[in-house]
């Protein structure tokens, strides 16, 4: 008896590449997952009128508005998913919560930690999304679980990262939301550092100091084209970050590798099929990374998808990370990461911005 | 005024892993293409009524049947898409050519070349497509630009492919359709060794002449556990094809290499978002395969899905597929490959069944 | 007392990339390996007597010659290393078993089989080994290692292999003795698919049965550019062979892959120090072939040169080869391969060309 | 006439892994490289007196001795050749100096910043040597030749270099003399990083700037096993720099990538006969990594080793080293790098070690 599962009614704040990825989201997780509820895409919203007309008709949904505010004063909308560019996240999360509204949020949380905290205060009784997207690749979630089953050993050493594109040397994109502080907040860092912190954290608990520097490389430019870090992890592992709209000759490139006592992970998004193992228990005469393919058997989520051995793209960490929300929304469950896990890691970013602001060691509060 | 699209009344046959990728097609072609018709996923068909409930339910099936002959039967159906195992691609395109339908049919065409040939004739005046999906591959769209445009030179010597999983040697699938030569017509040659011949051909002409031998390496099994060929194209490239389901280590690798007097291509389609060109003008010291992210720009279907260095997984092929067949439907034009062209390779396939049954060169007719 | 150890007097005839190539392997086995003998260089024997001087003079030969008979004709000489172009292996092999040489001989052994076959006799009571320096890469070594230990299965299902260069299409090498069937007896059949089908029988036992067809593409050649052969192991594996010297965009690709029920192996020599392994005894979802940097431990003769995880080069498979082959001839063993061993690589190699010329399969008589 | 080139007698002081490549380098590079010396291998020089006879013997090293100071004591003696442990770089060189002699030093030059500058001041008048022989990888100094020609571009944005091992990991070689303070200097700093920081200044230009720090894991150790660090190169480039002895599952991974207006280099030691190279004046549609094999042609030093496309190992990185040293000094030009050169390095592994104390950015003194 499908029909006797709840209705959820969403808004979708976006009408960019945001907007068709969470619209391809919201189609497709019905799809894939059993879903506790019927799905319904009530209201999309977004600025440009006769576009988001044609965004509504192609993937269905009900009602437009130019108005993000209609989102949160219809009563008849149960979730918000704010897919806006970041200074709107902030006053729309508030006006949600307020209204009582489920939010889903696009990363970076918002563009100042004051911000982030107001939000994570006032969405405190609803429940909360953040879309660190990153998380659902499957390799990455099979990279937490061969970590939490131990199979990286008891002590993981070093935790490197790097997202690279060349995004900030496009002269078309310079006049872009992302490369504008008031719209932005940052522009390295939020943008691409945050989606690296929003793994580590995950794979590898908090981070609890770092030392940073950035560069703005673009003429005239108000925000940050590259920042890098050193950071302490809590659990003693020592880390680098590095994240650069300067990387020539990388499109989206955003990788770790870790090293523990029992082994090593490698994980590349531009092959994000495969999450690179080594296991230090192996014989030491064949003891290599091995390239797994991580399509199942075994691995999360993937079994929904296709077969072992077919791939799977950018657009299926959306639909795993919503189905995993929704999942959680039935069983009155938090999801992660939600508000307050992405607050965990705005406070790393600001600390970061601080750090290379002042050239010194910063510590990061404790979540 | 969209609404103005003509109406596309479908029905689907079909409820394994191609019901799944061939439903998903249907859903997703609007999303990503302007379709210049309104789809109606009118019917879906299946053997388990049960499970095809819930798969009408899931993917918007409007009606279901456990009756491959209602898809036919009714008027009010514009288009049959025959998921079915290969036994049935005959007797139903046969019927549904009778009735009209256009029809597309999955890969490979028939059970036999006779069979072929009588759907070929029979479908003459029907639209007809074949799911060789591969060949909307990015990468391979790409392959096949490139080497229209020249850039592998004027002559292409060499075009070798294997195709590799491990199937066949996993005893839960021993009594698989695909496993019976009363329905499945043969083993690795139709199911692997197809796709292979389908893309060759596309890429590089006909393939005119032969030589082939083939194992069956499970105990008792009657069809083909692999099959391996010579092959003579009839622009004087020498070919190499292996397809096996005895493969231990590979879940689902299909690859080709081609060599021309311009340079070097290189597919695998584990990797199924890059194209390795190697280009021969290029300075000798700094002559190397290029990696290439086949995600655009300049690539084919990829600025309908996501941004350029963001993947796109395997039922993105059955996604462009579809647009290119509805375009072409719409203009009145061929679309390929169709029953034709299918023709062709079914007309490979036999001679290297026949190649390997008599251990000798075997001719490939003209198409 | 190192003084204790015999004498090795040593002829080497040639002087271009293999008399550079084996100068350099008699000179550095001694640095790397415990050799029971004591090495002189005493003899080095080319047709350009001013590189000869030079040659002489770099590489510590004591003397030389430009005519071949003197190497044989000495009775000061122990050992005739021949390196000279494929048509006079067998006058020069012949000599020296007729005067009781220890031989050492470049591949391929011959230009006929009758040759081979002769010199196979005439050496019968002579040691003799044939330069199939690939057995002796590390990786490859390891690969037999690996196969000897049952880590492959019980069973291999499939081998296949290339060798890819680009040679035949540069015009400056076409009159290279390479070229000329006089001085050469084939193409790409001696030069590249020997090399092939030594490892696989190595590897994998004698093949029983070959189909296989050629390729000339450069104008008025009068050798095979490239051959293709389908071939039959008499363990029951299904072989694919591939050498050609139009593969653009290859320098010195020689690969091969093998699938067993125990799992696969992978072989590039543009890696060298790499061996690719699947062992499917592994969990499934941390199968994938791990690439193995094959420099120890555990590795045969890289504790000879440097450490784990420093590469070794093309030269290192001669130092090696000459090491195992002094070793044996101090036990008083069977080097391998020698003459014997290459023989039978010379019949698949005729029954290769036999092949392409009848255009049916053909049988290789066992070794 | 050969015989004309003046004869350059050599003392190696050293009997490990140094003693074994330096002194294969010394036999070696005569093989491959006209050198203008007739090079004698008069004296090595260490402490255990077994092994240092076979050594000499097995190497052709005239004489032995136990003691150092007969290395610099002998008029004999034209070039002294140190790959003794760090502490005892700075006497030895001293020493080597006042007698005169020509220096050639194993990595890194000293333990200390004032023992460097010392040795530096002292051997002002005689040719002096580094061995940073990961200058001489033929793909380095290719990516060297590129960024000169421009290739790269006019400004470089991102420098990034890591060198990966699990050596310290190892109880066994736990005692071993680059763990001990007094033998090594530093840990990871002196033995790792001091490469990165070569080769980086070496293509990059001075780094002016550096925030560090460091780690060590192994229990009781007096010598860092990790330290990471930020750097500000003059020339504006952003730098990040890891090198560790915990990357478990690395053996011997040294790599860098840079990106530069024009492109982007990726080089790893792991693979070290390739460089990629993405050159950003390429059509998008085909601009990718190309995976070049630097082994000729138009690459430095490799048409003096083998053919295109047979690779090289490490020890060859020596030999290269060893003949441009050789061609410098009888040229009587500066052979880079030399002491002057390696000390700006040391400046920087000494800002580095500051940095990591104080917990701050610290300046390097420019050289």
């Amino acid at each position: 008896m499908p029909n006797a599962r709840p209705e959820l009614r969403v808004a979708l704040l976006g009408q960019g590449l945001m907007g068709k990825a969470h619209s391809n989201a919201w189609c497709q997780v019905e799809h894939f997952f059993d879903v506790p509820y019927r799905i319904r895409r009530a209201l999309i919203v977004g600025r440009d009128e006769e576009r988001l007309e044609k965004m509504a008709q192609r993937w269905g949904w009900e009602s437009v508005s130019t108005d993000w505010h209609s989102a949160v004063d219809r009563s008849d909308i149960d979730a918000v998913d704010i897919g806006l560019p970041n200074h709107l996240h902030a006053p729309v999360s508030l006006a949600a919560a307020a209204a009582g509204k489920i939010i889903l949020c696009e990363k970076p949380m918002a563009t100042s930690l004051a911000d982030a905290e107001a939000m994570t205060a006032a969405a405190a009784k609803v429940p909360t999304a953040v879309w660190y997207n990153y998380r659902r690749v499957p390799a990455v979630g099979f990279a937490r679980q061969l970590i939490a089953e131990g199979r990286l050993g008891t002590t993981i050493y070093h935790y490197r990262a790097a997202y690279l594109n060349q995004s900030g040397a496009d002269p078309s994109r310079a006049g872009a939301w992302r490369m504008d502080p008031a719209l932005a907040g940052t522009g390295a860092t939020g943008d691409l550092l945050s989606h690296l912190i929003d793994t580590a954290q995950w794979l590898n608990g908090e981070i609890g100091e770092v030392c940073a520097t950035d560069r703005t490389f673009f003429p005239g430019r108000q925000v940050d084209d590259a920042v890098l870090t050193l950071a302490a992890f809590r659990n003693g592992s020592a880390g680098t970050f590095e994240a650069t709209r300067f990387a020539i000759g990388c499109r989206n490139r955003s990788r770790f590798e870790l090293h523990g006592s029992g082994g090593m992970l490698q994980f590349d998004m531009d092959n994000m099929n495969y999450l690179g193992f080594l296991d230090a228990a192996d014989a030491a005469s064949v003891q290599a990374v091995r390239n797994v393919m991580v399509t199942g058997p075994g691995h999360p989520w993937v079994d929904h998808f296709w077969r072992p051995g077919h791939a799977i793209g950018y657009e299926h960490t959306f639909i795993a990370a919503l189905s995993d929300f929704l999942s959680a929304l039935a069983r009155g469950e938090r999801f992660h990461p939600d508000f307050a896990d992405a607050l965990q890691t705005e406070r790393v970013l600001e600390a970061v911005g601080r750090s290379a602001a002042e050239r010194q060691w910063v510590r990061v509060p404790a979540g």
